[in-house]
């Protein structure tokens, strides 16, 4: 079980170590299929016991068919006199993701009908992908963009598109129960950072500090591409869906904004209400948004069909920043004590699923005498509030076996980890009994 | 079906046709019983097929009884020189409604017991009833009760309360099922205007536009003296009542003040949220009034013993305005765009009971693939939310059987006839099922 | 059953009686055991039919035992001349209550081990105990603290802390029916006045005042020393407990503060929302706070095993004024014109609970004719609300079975008694039948 004294990973280096993971696996060029993708699971397989599934192009997952797969090896535009205007090497979002192999001279004309670029943000390149409708095309800064000349134009996009598999991870970190908590994170995106390599990070941080600890769930965690990727799991494994109890979609987890947490389609399960208190008993500001069908997989994995109780864990959450799908969402935008901070906000809410158990007050005819057993201060009249006394209290009064420490955590005030302690004391005194699971 | 596309009547000749027809009623001197609602739902028959009852004088209606019809031609104050006054050919306010005959001299001291004016408002006439005690009366300025001198005066009302009966008219526009929306409306006001020739009026334009559609409900609308009229008809149509899903009374809808709905006795029925959904997504300010037993024929549609799921749509509330019960309540105080607007917004109300069916996601695992049926974009990654896209998204998450598109409109913020537009789209590509009706 | 219209007590001599009464009782040395309690109690049968329990020492009540009984003649700090610097006769506060006896010569350093005070209240004598842990101790103003000089001190407790008993009395007011409605309020404190000679005096009154009334409910009063005395007397009348539907805990109520309700566990019962209504109608403010599981007795009786529906009346709850536990809570902190107040709104209180009452409308379907009854003013037109009018269309728009008139006071927003008058009026006239009890 966690234990609340002593947080194993608050230390500052844990955040540094995840930016350096986030800064190796930046370069590569990820999609939702590919060796991107792969290479991205060989370096998380380097750290937790990952493993990778190929699920073949062409395979019905659901209303959906597993594309075909992307590789791409260089692209370029280069401008009449043969210049490479715009090169892949230099940053990979230069190229519509998914964009089919050309090679073709074309008039100026031509070529802006396959060109994006950001009027509003003119010096940054934005990030498009065109996975389910075959089409080719070039991302570019809006000054490039202005700088282009009437002319002739050479474009060489060397990709393939071509039959080969869809590409996922996951570790299964095994607890007590065989009931599941779900942590998802995608890992298809090519050189952006918060959206989302921090999500990636965090998740691999994450089922390393679980895997030491004896814990009461099982944690699932999957690095998938998005959509299709939570869409193909989901297909395969609609018996391991159904042992999912809580879980947490992670993405943009690195920029400096508040913490935020969507939650679940449900609106009031365990993860939901646990999300909540860590945010609410942090010192920070902090935002919960109710569901929407919108967002990252928690659209699937909150689809109808299935319903399950996953919320998504974020800092800004996506769109609502400016270098969102932009190269401006860099190494530099995602700093490690914002990693650090949202890690140690999943580790609290995971603290709360793993405790947040019910009791039974085995002397509930009035209070039980504290005092004889040291557990209340000994001069009374003092007008000074005990907050620990109080937490004894409030665990008292509400263990009627109808009350979680979470639900006494919400009427009290209280934060979660004093009553947790509470409880623990008075069981060990034999005034307090947990419920069974499963009774 | 009434389609949201084409807004049938929102041209602005449509708030002067209801102006128009008000015109025509206003001089008219109408009371609970007698000849004057006799020549109004005369006027509406030649509009719409309206059914006329007369219901005679002491039938037993409930605790109440029909009572005797009253009828009045003349009626005048003479000075001590024999000058008129006070004439009812002037307004027919100046008569206490429900007057006795009478032709007698009395003193100023006798004759000031049976007037009414208002201080505050010199320059209005007060309209005053005495429906079930019988007296006698005039209704006067301020300025001419002041400038009445010593003397004698001649009182004359030339009014007859016998045997007869009340009088009302009932319409009933057929729609596919057997259930009923009910709207009702007192007619029973002499020249009073906004209370409630503008209630009559948006009744019977409404009644009209109706017709020409194809409609799920049936639509039973009721020109009915205030109190009694509701009392009569309920007690002549307790099965009739059973079948009534929805309902709305009409009543001051012509003035400039924001629109006001009052909600029914039950406080969640179908209307009150269908109003307070038309309310909230108009551009302009209102009110959402809690039931309370007092106001209009809702305090009878809502009794106990009924419980009907009625509630009340104004514009400003009876009694908050200074015009009401005055003559200053005239064909000024009344204009063509409140109307027309009020109309509107009965429109949309009607709108969104016609048309909030329950739906099956047929898709349920996972989200289905909108892109490949072109209900989706083709370039991902902008960061641009597209509001029909969510409202897809939004009716194949809620659409579990168990959430109509009411609940989905107002679980998502999203206006009602964009998820219902969003339905059609999604039943045309087989993605959708109506639960139907009975199921 | 007590009347609205004849506010017995609310004469200003009533608070001058209670505060006579307090004065009286204000110099005894009270504590949960001994002699000072039963002096008190004796004070109050003068007044009504106490019963005088004693429980013997060792008696095990729930987790806890009654403990010795303590009693005190004199105590003392004698300065190395002999002079008597700290002395119980002055204030009974100067000793640590339930002290042990102690007859020696010490240094300043031993007898600092001993000694309270109020840095911040430097003229004050703080109150401290220790029943539970065996101890003796003085406590003293800072300013005396500070004035300390080197030297050797002789001390001098003369106490007992023997086998003995717990005393408390208990008072029944009979009613109509054997369910119970329980004030409760601790006299165990010695020289302290607004905790809780305040809330001896006000239960006494009440007492007294319901005596002379024919009640539905049956009351029952105790006063009891704090926390021990409700458990033990829980213990003793587990059965009695079960026949409890409502009640107050009564502590500090004559200070200048504004009076606060504390919810019972259950959050909703009928007490909890009787005294909201009573002071949300009140001229003043007020505050209603949530239930927790500290405060006075309302801790025992909300335990879980038995969870009352028993809340807190106060007016500045404990520990939240800074004369709390000191000997600046005495006679003059407390005013006649607040226990008056407080009075006065427990008498409303009751008499809410002694007429919320349920009844069914004889005359259900649509408004019975109010005005051929002379329950309505005869004049229509009017714009003017009657509000006594309103109250009769509220009770009977919802007397349907299935509202009490505290149900229809909150949902109308109308004060209590005056639904209750229009309830007694169509009771009157046939229109209204109560619920029977146990129907």
């Amino acid at each position: 079980m966690i234990s609340f004294d002593e947080p194993v990973m608050t230390d500052t280096s844990l955040g540094k170590q995840m930016h350096s993971l986030a800064t190796m696996m930046f370069p590569i060029c990820r999609s939702i299929t590919g060796n991107g993708v792969r290479q991205t699971l060989n370096i998380l397989k380097e750290e937790i016991p990952l493993v990778i599934y190929e699920v073949p192009s062409g395979t019905k997952v659901f209303d959906w068919e597993v594309p075909k797969e992307w590789n791409i090896r260089e692209a370029y535009i280069k401008n009449s006199t043969g210049e490479k205007i715009v090169d892949f090497k230099n940053c990979n979002l230069h190229v519509l993701n998914y964009s089919t192999p050309i090679n073709k001279k074309i008039s100026l004309e031509e070529l802006k009908k396959h060109l994006s670029s950001l009027p509003d943000h003119p010096d940054w390149i934005p990030y498009r992908t065109s996975y389910y409708k075959e089409n080719w095309g070039f991302c570019l800064t809006h000054r490039q963009f202005q700088n282009l000349e009437d002319g002739e134009y050479e474009v060489e996009i060397d990709s393939t598109l071509e039959e080969g598999s869809l590409t996922y991870g996951e570790c299964l970190v095994p607890g007590r129960r065989d009931e599941q908590v779900l942590i998802s994170c995608h890992a298809c995106h090519p050189s952006l950072c918060n959206d989302n390599l921090s999500g990636v990070v965090l998740a691999l941080k994450l089922a390393q500090t679980l895997r030491t600890h004896t814990l009461e769930y099982s944690y699932r965690f999957l690095f998938i591409p998005g959509a299709i990727g939570s869409i193909t799991w989901l297909n395969r494994n609609q018996d391991q869906a159904k042992k999912i109890v809580n879980g947490l979609v992670l993405a943009c987890l690195g920029d400096s904004g508040k913490s935020t947490y969507k939650k679940s389609r449900r609106g009031n399960a365990e993860i939901d209400r646990a999300a909540e208190h860590v945010l609410k008993h942090s010192k920070s500001e902090y935002d919960i948004l109710e569901f929407s069908p919108y967002g990252y997989d928690e659209r699937q994995f909150c689809s109808p069909g299935f319903n399950l109780p996953v919320g998504c864990f974020m800092r800004t959450p996506f769109a609502k920043f400016p270098e969102y799908h932009t190269d401006a969402d860099n190494l530099n935008f995602v700093r490690p004590e914002f990693l650090a901070d949202s890690f140690d906000k999943c580790i609290e809410i995971v603290n709360i699923l793993e405790n947040n158990k019910t009791y039974i007050n085995l002397n509930p005819m009035c209070e039980p005498q504290l005092g004889k057993r040291g557990l209340y201060r000994n001069i009374g009249g003092d007008s000074a509030e005990n907050v620990s006394e109080l937490g004894l209290l409030w665990v008292l009064n509400q263990s009627d076996g109808s009350h979680s420490l979470l639900d006494i955590a919400e009427k009290s005030g209280i934060v979660f980890q004093v009553l947790s302690k509470a409880a623990g004391s008075l069981v060990e005194h034999g005034l307090l009994k947990e419920v069974e699971y499963g009774q």
